[in-house]
């Protein structure tokens, strides 16, 4: 890869854009300042997330919480949250998280209204988003600007590797692990090496707050010690960052075009790729990611059960969702060995007795201490076989009204193009992210 | 299948057959006698087998033992052995068992002519054959006239569904065996009825003899207790053994023709078919079947190591060798996922510095906690890759020789039949044995 510091420097945010940053929120806070003022409503502004951490990489987003007193009741502060949000941003839209918010842009930068409960440390939240400013003092108070920019460096590797980001869709690292690594391991040199040296999970806290929790990576969050603040990273992505960081030590570490260069034609593997695409609904990616992961779990299931033999998989939502699946077989094999039950069980007999009537192949015959039977299957299509196999099958709430109209094609004989064969095609120790 | 007492009608000698038995054995006897006399032997014939107790079926062996004093050498022994044998038989031919012995036909009957040491029960016994003796007075002992009968007909059941012979080819029920079990169950039908309603081994014997062993069947010899006479059955005769008798008391056992009704043409099937052929070298069955059987192992572990996907076996040795396997694949799969070590492991960066720099289809990549690359492989068929595999396994002393001259032909592209064609076309509960 480039060398860290050089990617420091590109990635940075320049004095224009903190001036830009520092313009944009002034007038945000203001804004929100005078509605709660003409409408007597206990709630201030508060900047949080990178840019109030001074952690934020070029053309980061700005998130602005409204923190309302916690005597209102929960429809009324959504309330109010949503209208100062459309005040503040002219073409915003509206968003589900926690609570509604709304999101849009200004000064071509993306902002974020989000309302909260005020909480203090200890204080029991009402919410999941009252804890962020929390994160924000915390880490403010740890971090010097020497340090920001340790975690900024973090950041930009991560990214680099394709580790970064907490959301379901890359189960990995959060700005908030960042930080909290950098607090702990003091620079960002001495975090690669903690991961290089590494092994089995990735432990920050006390025992006696980290036993509680089985997750490949635990760091307990300092403002809630009940917390997990790694729980999101799944053992792919910290077995990735653990490589990644020795690959790094090594002076071994590829440029992101050699990753490119990777890219090979699946004709060449002897298997068959299929492409299955439904159409994305418009919701957020967190509530997204799991429905299409059990749209990929569903197919897959199905596919190996009808012994497609399944070998490797890739999902990529963009303009659709799509699922690419290979496999080693195009439809289902002919032959089907079904084996009966032991002979010493009564039932061998009810076994026999069903088959000796029915079309089969071969048998019953016995095998070791078991009766079978080798039957004939019609040889179904990939195509047949998941359509008929998904109409028993709920793939989530969102999604499954798209079941019927889904596309199924192979992209070779079609010559469609899908961002899903792109990412199979790229398959390499770190994903298809450039810095 | 017919009634039982129908088949004894059919197979059970008559009194033609009882009278030129009679008439050669007093031949046999006679001329061994004489032998021993003029050349100053101390040996005499013993009639053994099914014949001498009476237990056996039309056109049966007849076995005649010459039963030396122990004081002679092994070597003298064998050699008179041999010159008595060629007395008898003038066209007959030398084999080897436990020692070398003699057999022909007389009168259009197989006869052999085997020697041993004189051994009393209990007695330390020289070579295996020297038991056979006892056996033949123990069961004349314990049978009377309606028992031999009911012997016949329980060889008549095993001959029928297949499970009649203690060879190596076999693996089943010897001759000795069934009049162990009438000898024990009473007759033919408590037999019968004791098989259907077995679970798990068959054990006759006391606990004190019968705990020493660990075969799926245990029959302690009554003539020596540390024997186990019932040590060649395999599992699945076995079970086929307790399955056919609970069809025959269900009224359900088929026809001999409604077994060969069953035939059905792989084609159907979808998948591959190949018959791999060697020449048979001149030995004994119980010498052959053991290399067969590697033979048939070795094929089934390379083409199981190179994803050919193997599903099931068949082996038939008549003028040839030959050994049936049908796979899924007609060729190994071009692709190849290998797994490398756990990313803990400092291993996984020497994988990795090796994959980077070979030809590979995709990755190295991470999945869980391991790092993979995916291979591209050279599509071989079958044939190559068994020859190929074949030359590093040492298939039997006596076949070893056979391999460089094998054949390999798929049955219905070149038309060729064999034997093991037929068994596999046509495996069922009971196996090809008319009775």
């Amino acid at each position: 890869m480039k060398d860290i510091n050089e990617l420091l420097f590109l990635f940075r945010p320049d004095s224009a854009e903190e001036e830009s940053i520092r313009k944009i929120t002034d007038f945000i806070f203001e804004k929100i300042l005078s509605y709660c003022r003409d409408n007597n409503i206990d709630a201030e502004p508060v900047l949080v997330g990178s840019v109030a951490k001074g952690t934020n990489l070029k053309d980061g987003d700005i998130d602005v919480f409204v923190r309302f007193d916690r005597k209102y009741a929960r429809a009324k502060m959504e309330k109010w949250g949503l209208s100062i949000g459309h005040i503040v941003l002219r073409d915003g839209k509206e968003k589900y998280a926690e609570h509604p918010y709304v999101t849009g842009f200004m000064n071509e930068k993306k902002v974020d209204i989000v309302p909260c409960y005020r909480m203090d440390q200890g204080e029991k939240k009402l919410s999941s988003v009252d804890r962020t400013p929390l994160h924000t003092e915390y880490v403010k108070s740890k971090l010097n600007l020497e340090g920001k920019d340790e975690v900024r460096k973090l950041k930009l590797f991560m990214k680099y590797i394709g580790v970064y980001g907490a959301d379901a869709r890359i189960s990995g690292f959060s700005g908030y692990i960042c930080e909290l690594l950098i607090i702990n391991m003091g620079d960002f040199h001495r975090t690669i090496e903690a991961f290089a040296a590494m092994r089995g999970k990735l432990v920050i806290g006390d025992p006696e707050n980290t036993d509680s929790f089985d997750s490949p990576a635990i760091v307990i969050d300092p403002t809630d010690k009940t917390r997990n603040a790694a729980a999101a990273i799944s053992v792919e992505n910290l077995s990735r960052m653990k490589f990644c960081s020795r690959l790094y030590l090594n002076g071994r570490l590829p440029e992101y075009n050699q990753y490119n260069g990777q890219r090979k034609d699946t004709k060449d593997r002897g298997t068959n790729l299929s492409i299955f695409r439904i159409k994305k609904p418009d919701i957020m990616d967190d509530i997204l990611y799991p429905q299409v992961m059990r749209f990929k779990n569903a197919i897959w299931e199905i596919m190996e059960r009808n012994d497609l033999r399944p070998v490797s998989w890739e999902v990529c939502v963009k303009d659709h969702i799509d699922v690419v699946i290979e496999s080693e077989n195009k439809a289902v094999p002919a032959l089907k060995i079904h084996q009966g039950p032991p002979v010493d069980e009564p039932s061998s007999l009810d076994f026999y007795n069903k088959w000796m009537n029915m079309e089969i192949s071969r048998g019953p015959y016995i095998l070791g201490d078991r009766i079978y039977v080798d039957l004939i299957r019609q040889q179904k299509s990939i195509d047949d076989v998941v359509r008929e196999g998904l109409k028993n099958v709920n793939i989530g709430k969102n999604i499954d009204d798209q079941k019927e109209a889904m596309e199924i094609f192979d992209p070779y004989d079609t010559g469609k193009d899908s961002c899903a064969l792109d990412l199979f095609l790229s398959k390499f120790i770190f994903r298809a992210h450039p810095p």
